[in-house]
């Protein structure tokens, strides 16, 4: 077995779109840890959480990705969902050491993970029992610095291929905006129950029809100091472990009280 | 203040879009309960998530609904979850007193949940704090006969509506595919450790293109007599408490130990 072929295979994707800067900064983080295959939408996909394409054709074509080493890159049609199940099924033929979605331009923490397709990347991996990590900062800005994010990507990373991670989960990793010297530290939290108060700027075409744009503003009433939401907020990286069981177990007793034989 | 406005309000909504065969079944199911509202999408949306449309415009239209009684109907360009935010923020004006979504035509159980927009609308009015509930039958084809559903349906959302729900938490109810004698009752559930072994079906188009179909098998290991695949093989309804809370709680101990600070 030749050396190269035992360095890890590290899959990276994002839901910005191939072109995004984060991915190509993500992408140039892995390099040192193995050999890396980028396998990314052909246009941003933001906000398209577990959406997977089962009613329509994919296609993908391989192309060049602008930076040296990296092993491939490929750009699909389909969602951050279908890149993962493209890269391991068609593309790979097998399953990466270890999954990276990101960096997403823009926060995944709180309840933004379940609208995220960066995140539902990293699920995804999870579900396929592949080692995986969504990381996000918190800059909406296509030129947004990823540069402070580096040494806590790299330490991440670098421990979740040694030790791989607990069985159905994987990590979210949010990046409050701040120089490196700023940040204070990584923290393991929990999810913040943050909601969107949503509302919608309606608006009137040329021809005289009504269309709305999404708007809202997050509110956060969950005061907890282990949220992840608490962390960003003191200059803390997040991480926190999630999860594919959706059940909620605890309730599970309350309603086998229910009339429900 | 008048009887009809003392009814609780009932949104309903799918994923199949809203000419399917099982919104209407629901819609009809819900007529004896209270006041109802239709806001579905204008096709079907299935494996869609939690999507929502940020980047790019939605728009929605009242409509006629085969089905007399039916308060008012809307038919939106959005995903399932834009559906219920459209009808929470623009079209009602304030939240329902329960939300139901589906008849899916097709199983949610399991690992599906995740892929869904049926439960995506239910989770996501969770999130709003509103009593949700997803409806799935094991029967993909549009004329899917959904008559042994009803007295289930009218029995979960009418305790639901009497008692809510856990904070944090909605319903996933699937049916076997069985007549109504032939069902054995319900059974609350954990969601089954199941995945699906994707494949893609690899095609050339008559210009010379490649391109893909995703196709599968479903492959559940988890042989745990608690799980919605065990009651639905049973001749069970199957009802699982779902949250949005996605935070492995149980493996918050375990990566704390790791080199993280």
């Amino acid at each position: 077995m030749s050396d190269a072929s035992e360095r890890p295979l590290i899959l990276v994707t994002n839901d910005d779109g191939i072109e995004a800067n984060g991915i190509r900064h993500l992408a140039a983080c892995m390099l040192p840890l193995g050999r890396v295959v980028v396998v990314a939408p052909d246009r941003a996909q933001s906000g398209m959480g577990h959406a997977v394409t089962i009613n329509d054709v994919l296609t993908m074509e391989k192309r060049s990705f602008p930076l040296e080493g990296i092993e491939q890159a490929w750009q699909t049609s389909g969602t951050p969902v279908d890149c993962v199940k493209l890269a391991i099924y068609e593309i790979l033929g097998k399953k990466p050491d270890l999954l990276v979605s990101g960096v997403n331009h823009g926060s995944n923490a709180s309840i933004n993970v379940i609208y995220s397709g960066t995140m539902s990347a990293a699920v995804e991996g999870a579900v396929e029992g592949i080692p995986s990590i969504g990381f996000s900062l918190l800059d909406h800005s296509a030129n947004a610095d990823f540069s402070a994010t580096t040494p806590f990507i790299s330490r991440i990373a670098g421990q979740v291929l040694e030790k791989g991670l607990p069985i159905g989960t994987c990590l979210n990793v949010n990046f409050p905006k701040l120089v490196t010297e700023s940040i204070k530290g990584m923290k393991v939290c929990r999810q913040s129950a943050g909601h969107w108060d949503d509302a919608f700027d309606k608006r009137t075409s040329p021809s005289g029809s009504t269309y709305y744009w999404m708007t809202g503003n997050f509110n956060n009433p969950d005061q907890g100091e282990d949220t992840d939401e608490w962390a960003l907020r003191n200059g803390y990286v997040s991480i926190v472990p999630t999860q594919f069981d959706l059940t909620a177990h605890h309730a599970i007793s309350t309603l086998n009280q229910w009339d429900l034989k």
